[in-house]
């Protein structure tokens, strides 16, 4: 018995904010102090690492369980899937719905019972809960789903990586540029058909670096100390992410019986452009070979860091065609792989 | 191959505070209306129906991942673990860190990986997650590790409940007066003895009932819409509760082959004495007998609701003798029962 995806949905939000409307921020550093350049200056710079051009944000009516309904109608469409049928609908988010001017998460409900009352699910045996993993909770939602279908507990589960950080970033944050909404959606069900999760790879390092991405205030000095922002170490998590993403992918593939050549695309997420090409760089390496055009489709430069939405949105849209020069074919071995938050590192082998 | 037990723990807050400490409140109704009563009237019927007499609070400078590190210490110590061996640390809580004197949750990183974190472990291969399921957040988390158990994923996973709703309640609702502070934990694991985890039963019903449980404006009228605290509908609860509950419970029961007359003991969610009482009861009526004395164990008389917190921490101090006439004996079949936010039920029935 395998478990493949049967579906997959998306929701790109709609206000897009270009790099070039940070130009009146006033950046600080996180001692307060002011950058020795101008805005321009710290914007080309940021561009060049990152990638990002520009990044959506959700419009202001919207919470994070509103875009992650939206992701999960189309998920539950392309499966042609009867949502009464879904044995777990799992929500991987971090701040849960942040409204508009406020600065309290709301949980309670969790994200993933709002999104099974919007659907207008009856089935009581659909079981919803959301799971906190940083950016990697989508991959590490699959592979909850793996492990109860793999366990006799279910058939069919939906998991949804939804977030909406523009509500949780600090204007001025120099990182607050990075960060983005979005939502994404996929079926997971058990079926006698070859391929699906063929390995997956899962660590939390938190020995030294459980507090690289962490909950601070914000770098202007005057502001409160009550307030907190998502904050990041940046040089550190590139650092680690250099030191651990690769060798876990290499597990990963190595443990799926593939080799480096059945390898077809590598949906990494979206963190930072420079990183996830190193990432990718230092992973073909270990396997001694170089890593092959567009292996590695990429989204940042339009839609920046939406963290748990960036692997399942990417997914989406390669698989309808809706990236240039990227596609799928049935058997295709490709795979998922995240690092963010906790420090967190996840991969999945996947045969299409 | 079995998942049973090896060890416990709980952290029982040392904050006191006793219903007369209600005494001057100001009290409304959800309308904003005073009360037709004093709060001496208040007070008594409150306890009459909740069975509450004091509940326990946190001291100001801890958070409720340093209590989940406080139950997960004495869990290593009575399994004799060795904490680098531990595949999966799972959280379950419903508002993540939130600090005295904030209204923000901190949840970034995950409340799990702050254990790990505290706990000094380094192995990376120890996942750490948080799992949002309301109330019955906790024994979501075993059945969760029983399923990367069965699926061949982990053979050792730490179960933590820990929650401070103290943070997050409105002081002019009287249903404040319900709730308190608290964690248990437990190792689950993998072992070749008979007994253990039996039969399980999870849902969730968000078809009409998703904001039972929410987050809502406080009950003085002119307190902030932008502030919320933790809110409830407690008559519709109490109904729901009754009419779900016991079935899913018989269901679980039958499920593990197991008879009525072999339940020794029902540890179950600490919500409401009356509502206790009568789900048991309603249970036991399904069956066509009456519920034995004893057969439930309570510490809501001077532990209040502690949300995630109840059960595991119920469970740890009967197992440990801790609860006067209440012990269990090798063998005995047991039941873990939950209802809460989502709604969410679920049940464990478990082989000592």
């Amino acid at each position: 018995m395998n478990c493949k995806i049967t579906g997959t949905g998306s929701y790109i939000p709609n206000i897009i904010t270009k790099n070039a409307d940070f130009d009146k921020h006033e950046f600080y550093n996180t001692d307060g102090t002011n950058f020795p350049h101008d805005n321009e200056t710290t914007i080309r710079k940021f561009k060049a690492i990152t990638g990002i051009e520009e990044r959506r944000y959700l419009s202001e009516n919207l919470n994070t369980s509103d875009i992650a309904v939206l992701a999960a109608q189309k998920a539950i469409e392309d499966a042609k899937l009867d949502p009464e049928t879904l044995d777990y609908i799992i929500v991987a988010h971090n701040y849960g719905d942040v409204k508009t001017g406020s600065v309290q998460s709301d949980t309670v409900p969790s994200l993933a019972t709002r999104v099974k009352s919007h659907l207008r699910i009856k089935n009581s045996r659909c079981v919803c809960y959301d799971v906190l993993f940083g950016c990697p909770g989508w991959i590490e939602g699959m592979i909850h789903a793996q492990a109860f279908i793999k366990a006799g507990m279910a058939k069919k589960c939906m998991v949804i990586g939804a977030e909406a950080l523009s509500r949780v970033i600090d204007k001025h944050d120099r990182d607050s540029m990075i960060f983005s909404d979005g939502a994404g959606a996929a079926i997971l069900e058990a079926t006698e058909e070859k391929g699906g999760i063929l390995a997956h790879e899962s660590a939390t390092h938190s020995f030294q670096e459980a507090e690289y991405i962490y909950f601070g205030k914000s770098n202007r000095s005057e502001a409160s100390e009550d307030v907190r922002y998502i904050k990041m170490h940046g040089r550190k998590i590139y650092e680690f992410a250099l030191m651990h993403v690769p060798k876990a992918m290499k597990s990963c593939l190595d443990n799926s019986g593939k080799s480096i050549n059945d390898l077809k695309k590598i949906f990494i997420h979206q963190a930072n452009e420079k990183m996830d090409q190193a990432i990718i760089d230092r992973f073909y390496k270990l396997h001694q070979t170089k890593a092959p055009e567009d292996v590695m489709p990429m989204t940042i430069h339009e839609l920046g860091n939406s963290s748990v939405a960036t692997v399942p949105t990417l997914f989406d849209l390669v698989r309808k065609g809706g990236i240039k020069n990227q596609k799928l074919n049935k058997g295709d071995v490709v795979m998922f792989a995240s690092v963010g938050a906790g420090m967190n590192i996840n991969a999945i082998t996947y045969q299409v």
